[in-house]
């Protein structure tokens, strides 16, 4: 396996031996006023589609860089299967970003803002947070980058729910299964998302509305009370933990 | 059960029925200027050994509060076994402050700071984490606060560790087990201590000092590099799910 350079962006552009492609403003500046890099140095380069690539740089303006891919690092297909989707009620702003940075490092594969009677923030800067996942993906080492979807209300999103995809509802009022049970229970190749409600938690008509789909699993997380932002890292936690990614190891980390 | 007041502190004094006790400087300008409580006002209290009380503030000052213990809510015994230690190298001071109060709802017992080669900060202001500590506590219903050690170098702790107590390390390099199968192999009883890394990772010659200690168990958390932080919250979620007091629900909750 060919050294893997310290440096690692997102790219938009497709990626194969010998392409050059033009980064971003922001990526240009990062490299030129933040890492001070130059021409021939050699960065990663991957977009969720085509692996990642070390590259070499052929230009570092103040606004303007590009890089040639070189050589293949890892193929996509050494990215897991997609991670759980994570549907949250918007946080304080603070909160929210902490959410998506580490849903992106727990392996999330997208991201749902959902809007219920309790939330405090209506409005959510999705553009926001798609940078904070790019950058989380970036730092964490995925090949992937989960997608963020503009926010919905709970009971519209439930509505279209395609009910194959289970919905694990976590739920402090302590009337579901511990989360280590309610997961092994699951079919094999079973596939989830999981629903964090807002500080104030889920109003009870919420709780009764969510309890009506069959596709609903309430699970509780221990005697303690979460901060939403808490659960939300519990949650994924326990599915990578115990059926999703983590029999496997960190790539470039060994010895 | 009598009712559960929503204010929630803990205080250093004895609590027993009839008790008066004196709060704080802090909790009386909380209680004052920012919640507004006046006499005659229900207050929960708790110390970590006595339960939970309902109290009625008697006195509420700029400088000065008392509050008269009256009825039991929970007595100390309702408060889970203690949950495990958290041994962590200090980080920048948000994220120091995030592993303290989450490692607080996720119900350690104990924190550690630990001095290793590549840790950033060498200062720990220790007073400012156990407050961090008693906040997190009075919110997320704990009965008990978890202590905050001085910092400690790696090399001394693991000198002194009494090796009943197994140390579940944390290792990027993907060396250990996955942390399900860590924890499942555990023989029943078994205490445990969470040891995170700094930012930097360990050095390989800690890792090998480590390694040489039979109550160190190497665990691996997947095939993401995940920050230090976040770290810390999964290996406490992972301890509690599959082993600790997650089988357990929220006190008042419930409908």
């Amino acid at each position: 396996m060919p050294a893997r350079p310290a440096l690692r962006l997102f790219t938009d552009a497709a990626l194969s031996a010998g392409a050059t492609v033009a980064l971003s403003e922001g990526q240009a500046h990062y490299l030129h006023a933040v890492m001070r890099t130059a021409a021939g140095e050699e960065i990663a380069l991957f977009n969720g589609r085509d692996g990642e690539w070390v590259a070499t740089l052929t230009e570092t303006g103040k606004r303007r860089a590009t890089a040639t891919a070189q050589t293949l690092l890892r193929p996509q297909s050494d990215e897991p299967r997609p991670g759980p989707w994570l549907l949250f009620a918007p946080l304080k702003k603070d909160a929210t970003d902490m959410v998506v940075e580490k849903a992106t490092e727990l392996g999330a594969s997208h991201l749902i803002p959902v809007l219920t009677r309790y939330t405090n923030a209506t409005r959510v800067n999705t553009e926001r947070l798609t940078a904070n996942a790019i950058e989380a993906s970036e730092q964490c080492e995925r090949l992937s980058v989960p997608t963020v979807a503009e926010p919905e209300k709970l009971d519209r999103l439930l509505d279209g729910w395609a009910p194959a995809r289970c919905l694990l509802v976590m739920d402090e009022t302590g009337a579901g299964r511990d989360v280590a049970s309610a997961l092994s229970a699951l079919p094999p190749g079973t596939e989830a998302a999981i629903l964090i409600g807002p500080e104030g938690g889920f109003e009870k008509s919420e709780l009764e509305l969510l309890h009506r789909y069959p596709f609903v699993i309430r699970v509780t997380l221990g005697p303690r009370i979460l901060r939403a932002e808490t659960a939300a890292l519990s949650a994924l936690t326990c599915w990578q933990a115990l059926r999703g990614d983590w029999q496997g190891r960190p790539a470039f980390r060994g010895g």
